[in-house]
């Protein structure tokens, strides 16, 4: 936005993690605080991470069956209480609509708007924090037999929580989200979509966020209210806290009973039917930042990059300025024709130094220097994001070298991502190093429980760290309870987390 | 949705056109009547249509500059306070939030939930009825300089208005919509901007949706609450009832004075900004179905029809129904490969004579019939939705003929409804003659007015009509209004409207 205005210092990593990261988002323009307790503003840069998440994600949900629809934003009072332990878990932190018109009275000399008493509803209104209740009350309308099963439905929206302590993306009080919501005719049915839109979110996680993600199963404790199981994924982010990034819920029959969501078999029988939900939010905004950003600002993935690459021009005098300039726009157009986003900087009152540092801060992947002499040499220097390398190309190789070049820094950043986190993954057996460790170095601590809520939220209390989930593809291997001696079957994966 | 109910009849037009709306809507599955008062749910067959018309405008914005970006969906209700006409405009429909959590209270003998009077808000939240407050605001702090302008802003949203009377699609509580919001340098820059995208929704709407429009200016008294001019695309239904389809603002300084959007000129004066704001909504989903649908159900133009065409497979023996759909498959998969969506309703159960029945009435554009005989002649037969007109098509021309048919619906649809769209036009000079022809046959009627408010109350409230626009591009023709006989320089349009 603001031209004007010299960005801020970045912060270290190493200073102030915490800092580090609002600097980026801040500073990176991928959002802003408002004037609402709370919420924030996504900005265009911002936005543009998302909209390339969301184009991915809705491909991948259309590709397994899945329809877009839109479902109201307000939830009756009386929908979220139906399902106890659903509305447990919601009804402590939501915005509630209790009027529909606001009325001007004098108050000490001047005027102020109040709610009028008049327009009191009659049943109050539940912004809704995830549509589980209006939803499968829709679907119970829509389905009669086993022939309108299975029901794939999901909603791109703005839902609400609130609260108490918020982060730029990572924990507002509204975001933007997708929530999948699917019926089925058997209990197997519904196990297997939920695992397979698991599959779908690590997928995006790993190949277009380039984020490696654990998949896994929730502790009771951590499951969502009024689910029979949740799958998670959970990624470790640079200073070794994990970050659920996405969850898939197999919801049974819960719902389905309390809003008589039935269907006839094909032998003529009543049932009720078997639903799953899943969602991811925005806040993978934030992993994204904390995945791969570093101390010059944002790196962003090549195929969720808003802008690939940009060409930077350098140039002294008037005759270069035209000459350099010319080519660097020959560049831009050829790499546009072979599907390469880019941009040309051509503002002719900062220094080519100002321009590389703003781009880099902006996470652009690739940086196309072009001077004079690179063009007598007929090529430009590429300049990857994440490590700064260079490489001269030639001119005649730019529509094949430059793609492959993002292909490299996609999988670089990958590789980067997924050796951090082998690297802060440990196995702990005792509880005094256990509580060292998640001080220092932090990360994924691979740990014996024996499955009892008291010995997780024993380790909750004491440590702040909870059980991440248990990973699916983690090996048998007997052993005793961190915290009790008990017998445990296999380790789980311990954080702390966002 | 269910495959097993049978689709209700669609009340014909002449018999009761609003019924007739409603069936095409909820027969056609494009949406659903929800449990929230005044809220309907968008159904998948509806919200492909919305997305598609996103898509297209989307485009649109982004190929005049404009970017996408996300506000909150609270407003503190100061800031809607702060500008006079506009909060005039809203606060007697809006949706306030006052609490921000629920308890559990015992009443008589059962438990309920009210909102926890703990977690009153020192300050209510309206759920934005639309974004000029909140955006202006953070405008304000993103611009410092007249190198920042113009900042160009457009949002994809959800937003209420507390609606008494509501219609699925044309009136609801909660919409979809989108919102441009624009800061300029110049009052002459912000007029333009404003034209353009006037001139940007009028093209999306005569190209896209194959909807004329009256491109025009708004009278003072139907101006958007907050702007000093109010520019709109208005068309006309087939009940002869006219429909604000979207309108584009020129805000003045009006919003930049109360949120102190200011800049420094190059001379180093300060000034305040100028803004436009524009939008346009799911209601365009509901003039699609008025201006195209017939007694059969939805007719949609092939630019936005989720689905362009269908293949009904005719067999009688099961000899003939493997290579029947064998050849129908051929048929999609060429089609799918010459870019143009295709379907094959491989149902053995119904008749084909159902099945054309159920696509009529989903308003697919063209059905491709593919029977034994049409194969051995090696073509199909092609079904224009509008007309049923059917014509022969030889399997080798299937990737040239079928999209040079789909084109030519797509003008026919124009044509026919601008051809209905004159015919319903007449200039009427005296008052008489106009409360006759607005019963019947309705229509826009061109008549003389002299300006004054007064004269406009006056036919509002004798005739339920208003002045829908002074076209842009009326001639101007010195003439006596139509109430008070004083002078007028050229002729409004004025309707009844939805």
């Amino acid at each position: 936005m603001s031209q004007t205005t010299q960005s801020k210092r970045i912060t270290p990593r190493a200073e102030d993690y915490s800092r580090w990261y609002n600097d980026v988002v801040l500073e990176g323009r991928l959002a802003d605080y408002s004037p609402v307790k709370g919420c924030m503003v996504i900005m265009p840069h911002g936005y543009a991470v998302w909209e390339n998440m969301q184009r991915a994600l809705d491909g991948m949900f259309k590709a397994t069956g899945h329809r877009n629809a839109y479902f109201p934003l307000f939830i009756p009072k009386s929908f979220l209480a139906r399902e106890a332990q659903h509305v447990e878990g919601f009804a402590k932190e939501c915005a509630i609509v209790t009027h529909s018109r606001l009325r001007a009275v004098e108050q000490g000399g001047r005027t102020t708007l109040v709610p009028d008493p008049e327009s009191k509803l009659e049943e109050e209104l539940v912004i809704r924090p995830t549509s589980e209740t209006i939803i499968y009350s829709m679907f119970a309308k829509w389905v009669q037999s086993y022939r309108d099963l299975p029901l794939l439905i999901n909603q791109w929206a703005n839902v609400v929580r609130w609260e108490m302590r918020t982060r730029l993306f990572l924990r507002t009080t509204e975001f933007l989200w997708q929530e999948g919501h699917t019926a089925h005719a058997t209990t197997e049915e519904a196990e297997a979509a939920a695992r397979q839109m698991l599959e779908v979110y690590a997928t995006f996680a790993e190949q277009h966020m380039a984020m490696p993600v654990i998949r896994g199963l929730k502790s009771e404790s951590e499951r969502f209210a009024g689910a029979v199981r949740t799958y998670c994924i959970e990624a470790l982010m640079q200073d070794g806290k994990a970050l659920q990034a996405g969850t898939s819920h197999n919801l049974g029959q819960n719902f389905a009973r309390v809003f008589e969501l039935k269907y006839q078999t094909e032998d003529g029988r009543e049932e009720y039917a078997w639903n799953t939900s899943w969602g991811v939010s925005t806040r993978l905004v934030g992993a994204l930042v904390m995945t791969h950003g570093d101390d010059n600002g944002l790196v962003l993935p090549p195929r969720l990059a808003p802008l690939a690459t940009v060409v930077v021009p350098i140039w002294r005098t008037e005759d270069m300025r035209e000459k350099v300039l010319g080519a660097a726009r020959d560049v831009a157009r050829r790499l546009l024709g072979a599907g390469v986003s880019c941009h040309v900087d051509d503002r002719d009152t900062l220094t080519p130094g100002f321009k590389y540092h703003e781009w880099e801060l902006a996470g652009v992947p690739l940086r196309i220097e072009l001077g004079p002499k690179d063009l007598d040499r007929g090529e430009v220097v590429c300049v990857r994001r994440p490590d700064r390398a260079k490489e001269s190309v030639p001119l005649g190789a730019l529509e094949t070298r430059v793609p492959a070049l993002l292909e490299e820094i996609q999988q670089q950043l990958y590789r980067s991502a997924l050796a951090r986190r082998e690297a802060a993954t440990h196995e702990v057996d005792d509880y005094e190093t256990f509580v060292r460790m998640l001080d220092e170095p932090g990360g994924f601590l691979l740990a014996h429980w024996c499955g009892s809520a008291e010995c997780e939220a024993r380790v909750k209390a004491e440590t702040r760290a909870t059980i991440r989930c248990l990973a699916l593809d983690q090996p048998e291997e007997p052993g005793r309870c961190l915290v009790c001696g008990g017998s445990s079957p296999k380790r789980a994966h311990f954080a702390r987390a966002y």
